[in-house]
């Protein structure tokens, strides 16, 4: 019923959207991301959607209910990448929502409650430093003066963006999604490598995790390597190396629930061979869809930093970059999704989302479900980021499934 | 009888001899460098030594000896310096050992050994990624080849530079020094904070350190950070964080003899939040006076190194930078400048220099001795670095004593 030739066609033709080099690059409102964006319109077109642009440029196709005042069923993702990104990050949310429409329309499926596919602007962070602005800004969470502040690096900022694609910027108020949801539904990739390593063919996501991220300036005393005794040192960089590891363990010894813990950043200086340290800037992320667990991990993580600095006669400054509260998808989206794989005959896990998405801007809210496909490796955000069809193919049928039951009077 | 005026004018004389910018910047073959050499060759005129110029550009002023046959007692240092440096690093060195010349000058004292004050050129690593240059060629070390395979960051080589100075590049292998030494001497700032910790005056040098440097490559795999449980990773950082502290344990932990041990460069890839490090770069310097206690130490670090990548299921490189033989100075010098210090009342200890030094090149073949004088906080290649002249006269008085005894005719 999913049409393997429809989607192969579809995903080929978004292989070509994308600014030279390797992999996908489609940056948020640049020429390529337009052009896909148009590309993506047309199929949403062809499927009989009603498009309705908002001020940020979300794109939103309905196919109306036959009661047009239920609440909408909505399901979507995003087609911006990352310089030399993949063509499956967000994109397989995206014609895979269209292709639940296709097949709907093809099976002659009417639909009580209206249903919207979304296509959401600018979910990757890389232009503007802050990722899924298009649901932000559908969530209330956006205004002109954010517009203005959220410049690239080029110094355009987001508002003359906007202007200059032909929106209304100065309107972004009223870019507020206007309906209620009965749901909110998305497929993504995983961007781990857990489904593939347990030989899984589709996740039900239990949670989407937000990161706590400190930026830890360590201060010692940049010495000579050569004339400076062991005992009269004050390395930053061996401090660091103390922080590093207790990040680690904290993480791996969470007793209650998942967390996972990294020190992604690592700046020491002078850096050079004949000088101790004397400053190391660590950028540590921490996060869980726990939120007390997390909270309970980062405030270990602190204490240890400052025992570790007094230990070593150091100082330390510790900065709170984010502290997003982690999301818990409910209980029976994610048993009615296992419900479906069971039927369907997919092997399929319960697993949390380390990683941000749009859904996680409807789930506080509404009652949301996402489906993650594995990744070849685990690999995402690279030109190596590979899905196979079908495992989409898999995906898309249980989403259209839910979509049907969704959005049926029954179900309501 | 030393001058602290004769020394505080020409102190002067020389901050201000620099390039634009903070503390001083003489590079070597500058004009700011050619500029404070064309000065001192004018104070060692002054001070009665004839002076030669070898095909490198060092400087050697001889005080000729009533046996003008008799092995040659040399003295000196360098003048160049880093980027924004100081005004003691090498310079106490040469202006010692002109004020040596005066007071012998002043007290009419004959040399039955000839004296040789010499300015060795380009010592600092700064300019051409390799130290003590001008030392090196003295010992028959530089050939035309290498004189034209070193190149700054400018692409200009050092052939070509010293033709651009009027020497004779091309007759490089001639600049060997042509005489046997009775002993070479150097005062120099210790570039290290031992002295002025131990409340000390003087430090009489027990040996010159040589690092051993090692580039370690670490390979891990770089996934993301929120989608990949602790598990699950191969954290490069992690790894390169045990590798940091058994550094560090190790060398404090030498029971033989000092050794230092600093990992002073760290590089990890890619270095964003979101991201698990797969890649990291460490830069490690291991030093001691004790060649086969650093050997020692060197095979432990990389034993542990293989060990922490195994248990973390990584590959890693390990690159030997440099493996340079440190040099012991003979126990008759040590004691001989110990005797003057005690004589002279000064309160001194016996030090290693971690740092290397142009007497290095010397100490392999001939009695060598070097007295070090504190520098404040220890710092040294910084704006910030400062010598007391209270110092810089002490340790001048026993570098006279010591010229003077040894190049009289008893003590030949």
């Amino acid at each position: 019923m999913i049409s393997e030739k429809r989607l192969s066609i579809n995903f080929d033709k978004m292989s070509t959207i994308t600014a030279p080099g390797q992999g996908i690059t489609r940056i948020a409102f640049s020429d390529e991301d337009w052009q896909a964006r148009s590309f993506v319109i047309e199929l949403m077109r062809e499927a009989g959607l009603t498009i309705r642009i908002d001020h940020f440029g979300n794109v939103i196709g309905r196919r109306e209910g036959t009661n047009p005042n239920a609440k909408v069923v909505m399901l979507g993702s995003h087609i911006d990448s990352v310089p030399n990104g993949g063509n499956f990050d967000g994109v397989v949310g995206v014609l895979g929502a269209i292709e639940v429409i296709n097949c709907m329309n093809e099976a002659h499926i009417e639909n009580y409650h209206p249903i919207e596919v979304v296509v959401f602007m600018s979910e990757e962070s890389s232009r503007f430093g802050v990722a899924t602005l298009g649901s932000k800004t559908m969530r209330g969470e956006m205004d002109v003066h954010t517009l203005k502040k959220l410049v690239d690096k080029k110094g355009h900022s987001l508002y003359n963006i906007l202007k200059l694609r032909g929106l209304d910027a100065d309107k972004i108020d009223e870019a507020v999604y206007p309906h209620e949801l009965k749901a909110f539904m998305e497929i993504h990739i995983e961007q781990g490598k857990v489904l593939e390593a347990k030989n899984t063919q589709l996740g039900i996501v239990t949670g989407i995790a937000a990161p706590t991220r400190m930026k830890v300036m360590i201060n010692g005393q940049a010495d000579h390597s050569g004339a400076t005794p062991m005992n009269m040192r004050q390395d930053a960089l061996c401090a660091a190396a103390e922080i590093i590891l207790q990040v680690e363990k904290l993480a791996k010894s969470s007793e209650e629930f998942p967390v996972v813990g990294t020190t992604g950043i690592i700046h020491a200086r002078p850096g050079v061979m004949n000088v101790v340290p004397g400053k190391v800037e660590l950028g540590i992320d921490i996060r869980s869809i726990y939120m007390e667990t997390k909270i309970k991990i980062v405030k270990t993580v602190m204490a240890k930093i400052k025992a570790i600095a007094e230990k070593r006669n150091l100082t330390v400054e510790i900065t709170t970059l984010t502290n997003e509260t982690p999301v818990r998808l409910k209980d029976e989206m994610i048993n009615f999704l296992d419900t479906i794989c069971k039927e369907k005959n997919y092997t399929y896990m319960e697993i949390p989302s380390g990683a941000g998405h749009d859904a996680m801007h409807w789930a506080h809210t509404y009652p949301t479900g996402m489906i993650f496909i594995p990744c070849k490796d685990g690999i995402s955000h690279n030109p190596a980021e590979w899905a196979e069809m079908k495992d989409i193919i898999a995906g898309t049928e249980v989403l259209y499934t839910a979509i049907c039951r969704l959005a049926s009077k029954d179900k309501a």
